[in-house]
């Protein structure tokens, strides 16, 4: 681990947080003198990793974290077979499709399709929601045991609504049901009055890269047997186009 | 500047460029010794800034950039001012609107609105286009003399197309024309076939933050007055709902 680079991703990671502070606010967060925060942060701003304002002074994420993200996304195979599967998913299932991947704790959002009824959608790429309570965060976790493991030690299982599972016991017997039938649901676990179905995608060396799935109103659970199929079928598809030599159900 | 992050934003940089590398190769691209790299790499791995592949050992950029670049986005009040003036745009002009800011010698994009005729179109947001060869780039360069003196000083103007304004005298004209009507365009001059008018956006301090504009076919050129009109009347009120006392024309 080198130290500085090191603190300069804390350094993002503290804006990130916060949005916008100076430089004491952010040496006091990451406990470290005024004097080494500034010389990072300088560096940062030289390759616009952050800028500053010019009124008040306060560092805040600059553009080059956007193009950075951007390239990310080109760069994955997954997101790219995931568009058209996404497309015939919304189709099919009348509803928003979510593609994402694991990160430590959470699930990125990669793709986003929405809802196929011509409303007006907030984009969903780049937000992040805690791995265990969403569906494509656990049909991720059931699939990559280490995660898993990781995730349930310590006290990670953060509480978003009543209906999240908190209890490890309860949530390892629920990743081995969806390590079963290669397919997770989330019913208001993570936002209340919002249900999930995902199903795992494989690459070609057969490890979990991915999840795709729907995000419907709570109150329309449970959904037609059809709509756990289509789901399925896209996750199925996307990974047989990824060479997986693999699906588990 | 502090050396080893300066570095580690240069090895993101690599892998922006080149998508997925061995040790070596980044190694070799930034001229330094192969045990250096790998610190610096495995710091911003153990961060999800890079991932490296489990069969190759190739890295490339993680998921962690996508969620730095999201965050980016949620924090500029430019960008959340240009969503509703976007639409607006769009529905008014028939054409797709896109909202930029500039860093170093590119804009990129921060806000994307499709055409209004329904078809499915790449999102943008986060793509980055040479500033001298787009107009909201030039929207912006007439009000930032010194990022345009900058960019006019050595050989930075890139040709794209036959058409990309490549002469330092030639730019410079334009923009001091720019700056008298508050108004930028483009033809064929990043790619054939696309044009573009863009107005510059101005923020409280009454500095040029970002700019907005339309893309059209390029054989529809000149489109109606009107077209003109509604991209500096977006551009204005962005400015006037971010607090500018200034509109300079």
């Amino acid at each position: 681990m080198i130290q500085s680079v090191d603190r300069a991703i804390r350094i993002l990671a503290v804006l990130q947080g916060a949005r916008r502070l100076s430089l004491s606010e952010v040496a006091g967060r990451l406990e470290l003198p005024p004097s080494t925060v500034h010389g990072i942060l300088k560096t940062l701003q030289a390759h616009g990793m952050v800028v500053q304002d010019r009124d008040s002074n306060r560092y805040q994420l600059g553009p080059a974290v956007l193009k950075l993200g951007n390239v990310y996304l080109d760069t994955l195979e997954l997101r790219s077979r995931a568009v058209t599967w996404s497309e015939e998913l919304a189709r099919r299932s009348g509803h928003a499709v979510r593609t994402g991947v694991l990160t430590f704790d959470e699930v990125v959002i990669i793709h986003h399709e929405p809802r196929p009824d011509g409303s007006r959608q907030m984009p969903e790429v780049g937000i992040v929601i805690p791995a265990h309570a969403s569906a494509l965060g656990k049909a991720l976790l059931a699939f990559l045991p280490e995660q898993a493991t990781g995730l349930m030690a310590g006290d990670k299982l953060r509480s978003m609504t009543s209906e999240t599972l908190v209890d490890p016991s309860v949530l390892r017997a629920q990743l081995a049901e969806v390590a079963r039938e290669a397919l997770a649901t989330e019913r208001e676990e993570a936002v209340l009055g919002e249900a999930g179905i995902a199903a795992p995608i494989f690459d070609a060396s057969g490890a979990a890269v991915g999840a795709i799935g729907i995000v419907l109103p709570a109150a329309d659970w449970p959904p037609a047997e059809s709509t756990f199929t289509a789901v399925r079928e896209a996750a199925r598809n996307i990974s047989r186009e990824l060479g997986s030599p693999r699906w588990p159900a």
